[in-house]
């Protein structure tokens, strides 16, 4: 794709070019391309890696899309704006993320003559990158209805879907408010980290004097599979992991237990959903010193092929009725395949769509390493929530993780193309 | 492969075996496959993910192999441990490392009946998956010869190399031990940032008791090219990076300025080479603000295409001796480009290798980014010194970069089959 058939960057508020601009140089004529105009990142689309999706549509994409190889999360928060401020950001983000999905980069980066005497629009890093199957995901937290002082900072109390809840405190917690929560958030996913840690850079950077980064994290090995095409991966307890993930080919699932109807607690977020992001930190020291037979009692299922302890191979479904010869269950009561299905959780379902993370090590010369644990649902309450009630009183797991970070946030359906995410909240 | 083709993991010493398995366990006939063996991770080298690179040989791999996408470093420190025990680490050392760029794991996962109640040799996570590339290069850091207060522990200290000096102190230095130096380090590379993360976690295991992790670093993007057919990629600061580096195709500057030539200052080194490592925070936000025309001026390239600003494409020579019509340098005096070129530093050349990082961010909510800065040359004294002493004075770069991480290491030549990485040393 060339520049001239890119959706137009002309369209970013005044704020937003300050933002890429810098202030005290937003004059000098940004934006006027000149002989030395330097093409944006391209990506053909004709290869594995140039997969692209499209940032329009009914849902957002990030979420059933194929689970990309990386992971760039982060959180920001809005202290200094108003609702007219919030929306311009929103438009901002739309139009520099519906670029960078498209391969190009988030504005030009820049010509003589032109904006040679301002920075460029674009960070630059992605220039010969394709799309990379890039997907940009933007999320609501419950702060932004309501901050922590009850203010209704932006006149959306009222909007607040009832969905959203401030999510309990479990068992076990033991988290870091520095990498918690957050007013809004942006989920890049990628088979390039340099295309996702770019797109984070570049709308942090857009939202420059408006939006504050919080927390960031990034991930890599997806260890969750969003197709029946994709093979399995594995978690850093090296076990398949996401093996009964809900698939974008189960429609009726991702119908039923992923997307907000119409008619809901807000009907803004029809054809949204809710994401859940806990950072577990694993000892993994520790499980790495434990017996096979004890990793295989705690996750229920076989470390080579995957399979439930109950019998077959990695696809075959999890009984938890059967047992030894001893007459104790097959499946430990306590097994995170038990604790973890829908049979034990009145059927709650959750599409994950986590990622392995390694933040180097800590002072006493272990690995900083875990996951990064992203799910998507239609209501929290009745999925995340009941799911890590179950684990965290009794998983056996528990004894070699440790849930250090937790948000929630509110994924608005797609934009339209013209739109903006999130328009239906402002509507 | 299949496990009966592996090399053997029998081999591990008895503390090797009780670094994987873990105090207490260790006699429950490790080692001995049964019935429900798992296979290790495989790879068949048939496609381009699947590459594989030999661990044995004259030099070692990952300092002109092509550089692979992902980088996983680590330092460690080994305070408690006999010259026997180091010399018995460092076979550990070679024969999981020799397993693990064969796309093995670094010893079976386990069997019943074998050793399903002892922990798994290997971790499991890079399981399914192929060799990926990766690629284990071994160091050792200036303590190992002569501790801080001077201690000889190993019997080493005749035989430390002149050119591995301690590095001075480069102005504008800002470098946090946690993040610097050690006995010993490994690099991992590969195009999966799993597989390296595995190898890195793994080898640390074995460590156990033995060699304490001392810091660590990922990296991803590749910043430079190690041979003709890969393209020149870019850094955070989003321009190319690694245009001019030394490629595995001159094998005559390989020959000159990367590897110890026997006959040096100590005939073990011969083949080996010497490994610098600086972790480079830029000041993205900084640098963001700044207009194209300092960022070119600052690297003496322009950005898009990463032509010399003296003309002319990517790979035309760089000329230092153009001048615009006003009559200053088109090429700035203080510009990167000028200031690292070896006519600026009495021909000194290097082998770059580094990767670009992002840690998160800080409490300020700016990225904690930057290059992790790696480079391979026969003597650091005439090679990175020299180039980093004319940086550190008046690099127009420094304005946006702070070093905060510094290492050096001897990089013995390559093990040979049956022997250890380092064997030469101890001769």
């Amino acid at each position: 794709m060339t520049e001239e058939d890119a959706p137009p960057r002309a369209g970013l508020s005044r704020r937003g070019l300050l933002g890429l601009a810098g202030a005290g140089v937003v004059g000098v004529g940004i934006g006027v391309a000149g002989d030395r105009a330097v093409a944006s990142a391209s990506g053909t689309g004709s290869s594995g890696a140039a997969a692209s999706y499209p940032f329009y549509g009914a849902h957002q994409s990030g979420i059933v899309t194929a689970a990309q190889d990386r992971l760039h999360f982060a959180s920001f928060d809005v202290p200094d704006i108003d609702r007219g401020e919030l929306i311009e950001l929103l438009r901002d983000w739309t139009l520099a993320a519906a670029r960078m999905t498209e391969g190009l980069g988030a504005g030009p980066v820049g010509a003589v003559g032109g904006a040679y005497d301002a920075p460029p629009d674009d960070t630059g890093e992605a220039l010969d990158l394709p799309a990379s199957g890039l997907t940009i995901t933007f999320g609501f937290g419950p702060t932004l209805f309501e901050d922590a002082d009850g203010n209704d900072r932006f006149g959306l109390a009222g909007r607040r879907p009832t969905e959203l809840i401030d999510l309990p405190h479990f068992a076990g917690d033991a988290l870091v408010p520095a990498q918690s929560d957050g007013d809004l958030c942006i989920q890049a996913c990628s088979d390039d980290p340099q295309v996702a840690v770019h797109a984070i850079r570049n709308l942090s950077r857009i939202a420059f004097g408006r939006a504050a980064l919080r927390w960031s994290q990034l991930g890599f090995g997806r260890t969750s599979s969003t197709t029946r095409a994709q093979v399995t991966t594995r978690n850093l307890f090296g076990f398949k992991d996401g093996t009964a993930n809900v698939k974008a080919e189960d429609t009726t699932q991702v119908g039923e237990h992923v997307f907000a109807p119409g008619g809901d607690s807000q009907a803004w977020m029809a054809g949204g959903s809710y994401l859940v992001a806990r950072k577990i930190r694993m000892t993994i020291e520790t499980w790495d010193r434990a017996s096979l037979r004890e990793q295989e009692r705690v996750i229920g299922r076989t470390k080579g092929e995957g399979a439930p302890l109950s019998g077959g191979t990695e696809f075959t479904a999890v009984d938890l009725d059967t047992t030894a010869a001893s007459g104790s269950p097959t499946i430990d009561k306590a097994a995170h395949v038990r604790l973890a299905h829908p049979d034990h959780n009145a059927g709650a379902l959750l599409l994950r769509r986590g990622y392995n993370f390694v933040d180097g090590n800590d002072d006493l010369g272990r690995l900083n390493a875990g996951l990064f644990f992203i799910c998507f649902q239609r209501d929290p309450r009745s999925q995340f929530v009941a799911v890590q009630s179950s684990l965290a009183g009794s998983d056996a797991m528990n004894e070699y993780v440790r849930h250090v970070g937790s948000a929630i946030f509110a994924v608005p359906p797609g934009a339209n193309r013209g739109g903006f995410v999130g328009e239906s909240l402002f509507a």
